[in-house]
């Protein structure tokens, strides 16, 4: 990229954010859900390399059973193996009491749990109602937030679901609220099978946020039909500046048909500095990563800026 | 799609059109810059889907030199061959008078020229001056509006050039109202080299608002960053409901390194049509247009919206 593209003034009809954080999912929502097994060494290895680009938070891993998930049957190696850098977190995904317990022995700064707003989809998901999902992870927040641990709540299916379709956004905010009434500090709002529109993404926040006031809300949005960017600018614009994305655009949903990719990590990156808002990444650094882990996993780089940029290198 | 996904609705916090115009540059920006020259009788097969689709507007060919532009050495066979639906216009580019009185053996309604808001640009693709190439156009549209033939106008690089970077917003401003002045009807204002982000895309139609008040303008976005759609949200939001678009995301700049990718037509009618405007245009039809010039260019389609539609078709 030509740093005489960068243009750092914002335009005063945007009120977006001055500084956007990005909540790197890869190694944990994308290799969750790619075909190919990474050897654990190599997720170690990705998640280092992820350490270095200036990322303060990275998903690393799922405290799920090998049974249902066996992409995240090796959580207490790469737990191990990590090189922890003192700025980042390293939020572990616990479904329930038991994964919240093992993790613990890794004392984690963060953990995060997963519910949906479609009562099919958190059937087929996690085995269990909303309310049940809710009631079991109001017992893991409040143990954990008995030994320090901040607990991330997610909601998914906010803007559709695989199975029911259409998804009621007072829904979503009842699962929010939920999640906050049990002391989630942060809720990310799913669109996890990527149909979401700035217009379904405006209405789904405002539910939210009428329901639990002063609460932080992260986005997170896939780029299925090509529409997550367009989906987080209404993001930024409703005061969220807390963004989930995949490098490399790993992962999706196995659970929804048709769903494929996570927003890439470095298309959200770019336009954000483009734009002149802080992230903190290096994106260059970020880039190589993306490379490294296309690589292992034999295929191009995915995401448009990352070509775009690696182009001009 | 499961149409039980479309939310009709429009929330309040989004002043957009009713209706977006979607204006083809497929067979003319697209297949210009692609680098497999295709056969005639594929282009004249290839507009002629398009003219079933519902499109309104398809940029057929451009009446330039076969030196220069050896991919549109076609242009009367194609104009000759095609068969015009009653409710498409098919307007030519045409590059100078000579180009315009050639173009004129097939009585076109429409025609566009095409000025850049950066001199290097303008020099090495049209090998003008913006004045001289503005004092050209200026010649063109007289005649033709003397014929009753409308023109538009192009300003190309108005978010960055590849030889200069950054673009004044004033210029391309300039550029615009020039063209207004001399007749166009509307002014496309096209992000060449794909740099522009919401913040500078809004500068820039702020910038030709003020000097050209109550003009029509069309913004023409390339994906080459992955941001194609969120500059045509930011356009939309400014009242511009003309939109360029290329199906199947065909072609790029070759004058402009770096350059690939015209937003695929498909992509935009997709989020368009989920958002509830109206293009008029069927998006399975046209998703099939994008996978007939795909598979002529030995490719797999590339668009995000129409690859997801596909797998659940």
């Amino acid at each position: 990229m030509s740093q005489s593209y960068i243009q750092n003034s914002q335009s005063a009809t945007l009120p977006l954010p001055k500084k956007v954080t990005i909540y790197e999912v890869g190694p944990r929502d994308g290799l969750q859900n790619e075909k190919a097994i990474i050897p654990t060494d190599t997720k170690i290895d990705f998640i280092n390399r992820l350490s270095q680009t200036g990322l303060e938070f990275i998903e690393a891993t799922a405290f799920v059973s090998p049974k249902w998930v066996p992409q995240m049957a090796d959580h207490e190696q790469i737990m191990d193996g990590i090189k922890r850098h003192e700025n980042v977190c390293y939020p572990v995904l616990v479904p329930n009491i038991k994964g919240f317990e093992r993790a613990c022995s890794y004392n984690p700064s963060h953990i995060a749990v997963f519910a949906a707003a479609s009562e099919t989809f958190s059937q087929k998901n996690i085995n269990a109602s909303i309310d049940e999902s809710l009631k079991r992870f109001d017992d893991v927040c409040r143990q954990a937030i008995n030994k320090g641990i901040k607990v991330r709540g997610y909601v998914s299916c906010i803007a559709g679901c695989p199975y029911e379709g259409d998804v009621d956004p007072g829904k979503v905010a009842y699962v929010a609220k939920a999640l906050f009434d049990s002391g989630c500090y942060e809720v990310s709002l799913g669109d996890t099978i990527g149909v979401g529109t700035p217009i379904s993404i405006a209405k789904v926040i405002q539910a939210v946020r009428n329901l639990c006031e002063d609460c932080t809300l992260a986005l997170h949005c896939h780029d299925t039909y090509g529409t997550a960017l367009v989906n987080i600018m209404e993001g930024l614009r409703h005061g969220i500046s807390i963004i989930d994305a995949s490098v490399a655009g790993l992962g999706g949903c196995p659970y929804a048909p048709g769903a494929s990719g996570n927003v890439a990590s470095e298309d959200v990156v770019y336009l954000m500095h483009k734009m002149g808002i802080e992230t903190g990444i290096d994106l260059i650094s970020l880039l190589d990563v993306a490379n490294f882990i296309s690589q292992q996993l034999n295929r191009d780089l995915m995401s448009k800026a990352g070509r775009a940029l690696q182009n001009q290198q």
